[in-house]
This record gives structure tokens, C-alpha cells and sequence, in this order.
């Protein structure tokens, strides 16, 4: 029998759980939820339909896993705690500084209904917390280094379309190569902000906008620009749609540490992702830990769960025997 | 209060684990067990007793985890499951086609004395099968790469110093650049075995052997070297010491795959390690996991366990509440 899944919230990411849920011949979508009016959302599976999100809880006996595919600012400190009351459910919830208070919350509420509600899932937070709590747990002497991109900056996109005159524009993160080397080799370097990352811009102006303010604009911008080296480039419209409409996205997790009586020996451990879609690959992370929700929750397991709470066999689709002979 | 370590058999491995064990202040070394006289063996903790390991069953109430640092040819799958029935037990069985064997052995001790069994810790098996694993589960639709290296193969070395009119040798597993590079761009080349590692050997000749007759031996032999562009490299007993005398190792575990309605997104996963000592990091990654053991077994959960078995959060020595705030 498949995992029954439903997904509440169809944008990029909610799309993204579509194509992973294809990709998982053990799960099967069920429904796709929405706030709009359901009749205007058109989804890739032509055999499933869209339902109001109010209408959710009719849902609640043929879903096995909600997927909640909201915005972390507002729509899942109330969405998940919400949601759980009637479902499994999994999250990509990632403002840091709120995980505390938002486990607190979802934990309630699924402990309350008997359900799992795994929160954080994704790669940051999520595939790059794990690497790094795994790391300190072997290297416990030693430094954590974590790189992103290069990659699409949704936030500093959007910052740079609020400047006066520009039309539209597209920001890269980008890691300093000499400073990823340094850490490669061992050297326990200190960073500063600038030293880490560069940004990249790719602007679009409005006719006769004053470029030179622009690029002012952009790179005085406190807190978003100031503390880095950025370049800013100008291209046209029908550049920006053929060159910069993808949602690509990486990054670097590295813990250097030492061993040995006399801490005589360094080691490196590196874990790095390329990710041409940024939401499809969260998507394909979030699909793995509803499996790993639907079992727990069938081993009678209740409560929120980070990624640091599942074991890792909960999320292959093969058994352990499999496992054990396959890819031990 | 510490969780008390002993350690059976003490070469490298086990003086890594006592390293390991002096980074990890919530652990404690408790005992050595040696087949050898204990009088002969002089540890590096001096506080801590060695003991002949007929012994080991009085301590049984002084140990919380027993780790067993034996070869997996022949000690472990005696000693693993004959400990079990005293101890929660960790080892670093690593022949990936008796695991399945040596599984069932020690999940059939540990369940009948109610103890953990925890099974081929390491880093490969170890982290590198936990990152496949991962890999897998989230990109279904992929293609799995494992190079070794740059490191020390202990087999190859021995291979080299069978060979007549050879005193001393080490051999070096390399990864081919040119390959790594083909798979981190996503390209899924198919590789034969030549493509992807490189051996390179330094051999210390007897006075007066032939070179010619040596180096032709090396390159030649089925199953170490045959498959392989090899070089060989003669050198002087003081070089070999000089310059080779460390034990480093390493690898990448890469996974590439394909994401979206039609396959359209490319994304590479990679997990790598540099380790100046191999036996060190192992037994870093072993003391981690006698953690887990620990707890599990706290928990009254008994039998044989691997590392697909083990939830990440069993590992840190920080609790949920710490690693939610600060490693999520």
C-alpha cells in the first residue's frame, strides 16, 4: 500500500513535492491544498485534485503525510501546530533563531493528536545541520566552516528590486574560493563576512534610471551588501529571463578537528551540495522524511521530530536486510 | 556520570579509541584487554589498567560499552557476539559480504543478554555507507561514485612486501582527477576500474634484487595491481620512514541525479574526508557511536544495530534542547 500524501501550498516547493512524490514509487500524491480558489490552480498530476485548504480536514482519514509548504514568516508557526491536530506533518520551517519556540508549539499539538510533526526539513536547515551535528559528534575538537552558494539569494533578489529605477534584478551568493581552500586544507582559518562570500548582481534598469545610484544603492545597502564585495552588472530584460531564471543553490558544510594524543593529527570532513533547483532538491529531502514520518507515526511514535530525531533507515524505501546488504 | 569505555585488542585502532575517548570529556576509559601478556602492553592513559581479555567477564559491571578492536578476518565475528553477552559492544567489521552473516550472529547474543550490538563503524563501512544511504533516499533517480584516497590500502602494502627482494613497501590508493571531475559535474560517466583510482608504490628493494623483475611483479598481480595503471618507486629504507610513515586516507562518496516533472534539474551530492590517520578518525567515528550504544541501551532497546539504525541525535553529548538552538 503507498504513502498517501497531500500537499498544502502550491508554489515553487509544494511543485517541488509533486515531482518527488513521482519520484517515489512507494508514495502516492492525494491532494493539493490551496488558499486560492482551487479551480484557478493547475498541477502537474491530472488525476489529483486541488481542494481549498479549509476543506483539509475532510482529507484527514485519506492522507497519511502532510506536506506543508508554506512560508516560514508567518504561514507555518500557525500552519504546522495547525495541521498536526488532524495529520502527520512535515515542514521546511527555516527562520533559526524561531526553531526552539515553533518545536515547542508543534510538539504540543502532535503529541496531543498522536501524530508525528517533523519541522526543519530541507538542507539549511536540515541535510546541513545533520552533516554538521555529525561531524562535531566525530571531530569534537575542532572548527565548522559553512559556505553558501553559488546560488540564488531570494531575499537579496528581492532587496534589489525595491531600489528606485531598477525593474528587475537577481542576486548570486557566491563562496571565495581561496577561503574554501584554506579551510579544505586544514588551516583553521578566521573569516570575516567579506572574506567568506561575494554577491553577485544582475540588474535590470528602467530607461534613463541613473545606473551609477543603482549600483551605489545596491552596495552601500546596510546588512544585505555593505559588509561584502559585491559587483553589480546591468543587462536587459530578455538576458536576465535567458540567463538568470533557473533557482540554483549549494553550499559547503566543513569541520576540520584533530586527533591523537597530543592532537597531532588533522582531518577533514566535507559535505557539499549543487543544486540546480533549489526548492525541487528540499522537495526531494522533505518527500524521504515523510516516509520516515508515516513509520514512525505506524510504530506509534508521537511528537515533533527534527532531523537530528530520525534514524537514517527510516527513509529509504528499502528494508534493512536490503540495506544492510547493499549499501553498508 | 562518564560512560565507562573498555577497549579489547589495543594496535591502532584501539590506541586511536583511547584518543578518541580523552577528546570526549563524558567518557571514560575504564579497561584494555589484550591477548597478549598485559604486563607487555604499555598504554598511554596511565591510570588505566590492562588486562588479559579472558578476563573481561569479571569487569562487566564496571564497563558500560565494550569496544572491540579486533580484524575482521578472523576476531570479530568470534568476538563481537562472544562479548555481547556481557557488554553493549561496538566494532569496525569491514567485510561488507559477511555482514549480513556477522549481523544475525551478534543481533542473536545481544537480544538473549539484552545489550546493543553495534555493527561495522567506521567510515566505510561507517559514514560513507550513511551518506550513500542518504544520497539515495533523497535523489531516487541518481547514480552512486565512491573513489578512495589519497590513502594507504594495508592489503596493497602487504601484497608489495611478499614479493621476493622487497624488505619494505607502502602503496597509495589515488583518486583520478579527471574522473571526480567528470562525476561532480553531473556528467554520470560509466568508469571501469582503471578510470577511477591510480596506484602508486614505494618499494624499499633488497641489495642486489632486480628492480626490473620487482616492478614487473607488482604491476602484474591479479586483482591488486593488474586492473590498475600502477608506478613504482624505489627508495631507501630512511625515505620510506622519512616520508612514509603516516597512515592517511580518505575519500568521496558522490551521488548525481536527476530531479523534476521531466528529469530536467541536475543536482551532485558529495561527502568527502582527508584524514592524516586513518585508525584515528575510525575510532573518532567508533566512540561516537558507543554513545549511542549506551543511551539505546538505557533505553531498553536491545540487539544488533548498524549505522543506518542509529538516530544522529544518540551521538552529540549535547541534548535535543541544546542542538535544535544551536545546530539546527
Amino acid at each position: 500500500m503507498s504513502i498517501r500524501v497531500g500537499i498544502a501550498g502550491y508554489g515553487n516547493l509544494g511543485r517541488g513535492v509533486e515531482c518527488a512524490v513521482k519520484h517515489n514509487p512507494d508514495m502516492e500524491l492525494k491532494a493539493v491544498f490551496t488558499r486560492r480558489d482551487p479551480a484557478s490552480v493547475k498541477i502537474l498530476t491530472e488525476s489529483v485534485s486541488v481542494y481549498h485548504i479549509d476543506a483539509a480536514e475532510k482529507l484527514k482519514d485519506e492522507i497519511d503525510v502532510l506536506i506543508i509548504c508554506g512560508g516560514s514568516a508567518t504561514d507555518l508557526p500557525e500552519q504546522t501546530p495547525y495541521f498536526a491536530q488532524w495529520f502527520n506533518v512535515v515542514d521546511s520551517f527555516d527562520t533559526h533563531a524561531r526553531i526552539p519556540e515553533h518545536f515547542a508549539n508543534v510538539d504540543k499539538a502532535a503529541r496531543e493528536s498522536g501524530h508525528i510533526g517533523m519541522i526543519s526539513i530541507g538542507w539549511d536547515p536540515g541535510m546541513f545541520s545533520l552533516n554538521r551535528m555529525y561531524a562535531n559528534a566525530i571531530l569534537t575538537n575542532g572548527m565548522d566552516y559553512t559556505f553558501w552558494g553559488k546560488g540564488v539569494s531570494q531575499g537579496h533578489s528581492d532587496a534589489i528590486r525595491r531600489i528606485e529605477g531598477v525593474k528587475n534584478g537577481k542576486q548570486y551568493t557566491i563562496p571565495v574560493e581561496a577561503a574554501l581552500e584554506s579551510v579544505r586544507k586544514g588551516e583553521n582559518p578566521v573569516l570575516t563576512t567579506r572574506q567568506k562570500h561575494v554577491r553577485e548582481c544582475f540588474v535590470v534598469a528602467e530607461e534613463g534610471a541613473d545606473l551609477e545610484r543603482i549600483e551605489r544603492e545596491i552596495k552601500t545597502m546596510p546588512n544585505y551588501f555593505d559588509e561584502y564585495d559585491t559587483t553589480v552588472h546591468f543587462i536587459t530584460e530578455e538576458e536576465l529571463l535567458r540567463d538568470h531564471s533557473g533557482i540554483p543553490h549549494g553550499g559547503f558544510v566543513i569541520r576540520s578537528g584533530r586527533t591523537g594524543w597530543n592532537d597531532e593529527n588533522s582531518h577533514v570532513i566535507e559535505y557539499s551540495l549543487k543544486l540546480d533547483s533549489n526548492p525541487e532538491f528540499t522537495a526531494s529531502v522533505i518527500v524521504a522524511y515523510a516516509r520516515a514520518a508515516y513509520r514512525m507515526h505506524q510504530e506509534g511514535q508521537t511528537g515533533c521530530k527534527t532531523i537530528f530525531d530520525v534514524a537514517p533507515a527510516y527513509l529509504s524505501s528499502f528494508d534493512g536486510e536490503y540495506l544492510r546488504a547493499h549499501m553498508l
